[in-house]
């Protein structure tokens, strides 16, 4: 692929992460995710101090996979929507097969009865891979702003 | 057109809707609509649930035409500004030489003091078509996550 | 540089744009500015009437120098983190090896508890120049829809 193809490429991976998400397709979001991903939510000071303190690590897909079945079951979570707008996506740096991706996103959630409140903006730092033809996940690092949320621990950002 | 020329056109056609509606230029924003095109506004729970009731119908052109020149004689709907944030832009599907388009979007509106309240999130699934070289709307949905705003009906999304 | 160069450059530019500031590397971010640009920030009231009054002006690269450098000093502005999120950015027009760029933009604000507010809504006019291979802003126009903001003055929109 040329640098627009890649590009293109990135840009739509994080539409249909949002989208699938958004949508509460979250056993087809698992897709975005190669088998030995990882997957992180920390907050920004954790991540510019390099501490290990995750809000959520999965080190490998079953653990996100396990993820999304006790959301599943949990049914007291999905008390919202949520709307993510992801932008300034760029193509960061890229050696042997793997990109580097980043990207700003804003996150609202709306409740039932329609009421919309911001819910955390932050960043991606991402690692993405070409497998069969598509773009998936072989790192996906949410490094939150926002941190003073209870529910934070819920759907993924 | 190549794919990326399409891409490129569907984004620069969201760009001009946002500042048309967003610099109060709602005349040339009509220009953006085809002659039989459909513009309607809808909740995210009747749009999943296939429901026809819609905040907003218009069904042909004029009916949109009507509700600009409404807006224009009402005087007191305009005590704001808009300013449109849309993203994660993409061509979901194109055939026959209509394309559809999906985007995520965040209104704000700022009071003349100043002051900036988050308006709506929601999305847009629309279809395209080129016209004299020109990307126009056929179909304009906008599916908001947000309904709980009593001035919903003023200013277009 | 084709059409799609140009687009992807001017991306690029306003993501490093965004990225510097939220990262509070503002010295590189002064690296984004040709040595006889402009920048400046005006509320959208004076943009339209074509008033004079900024709230920010500088009229050369040593003015924004000189701004950074007390925005150092003053310790007591970086209470915050900041977070853009800036969309719809495109080409307006290009001539004589000037391209004016316009965006829409949003910037939230987290303080040190991890709490995020809407800080700013508004867009970019921008003016920009090829230098030796890099896109660099000769005129930055920041016009903001939000003002009544007291601390509006402290970084960099």
């Amino acid at each position: 692929m040329n640098p627009t193809d890649w590009r293109e490429a990135a840009e739509d991976l994080m539409a249909e992460y949002a989208d699938l998400i958004d949508s509460d397709r979250l056993e087809a979001w698992l897709d975005l995710f190669a088998e030995e991903s990882v997957y992180q939510v920390l907050t920004r000071e954790n991540f510019d101090q390099n501490l290990p303190a995750a809000l959520i690590l999965c080190t490998n897909k079953n653990m996100l996979r396990d993820r999304v079945m006790s959301l599943r079951n949990a049914n007291e979570y999905n008390l919202h929507y949520d709307r993510h707008l992801i932008s300034n996506v760029r193509i960061a740096a890229g050696e042997s097969g793997i990109l580097s991706l980043k990207a700003n996103y804003a996150v609202y959630q709306t409740t039932f009865e329609g009421q919309t409140t911001l819910f955390s903006v932050g960043r991606y730092e991402d690692k993405v891979r070409l497998e069969s033809g598509r773009l998936l996940f072989v790192e996906k690092t949410v490094i939150v702003d926002t941190f003073s949320v209870p529910s934070l621990l819920a759907t993924p950002l």
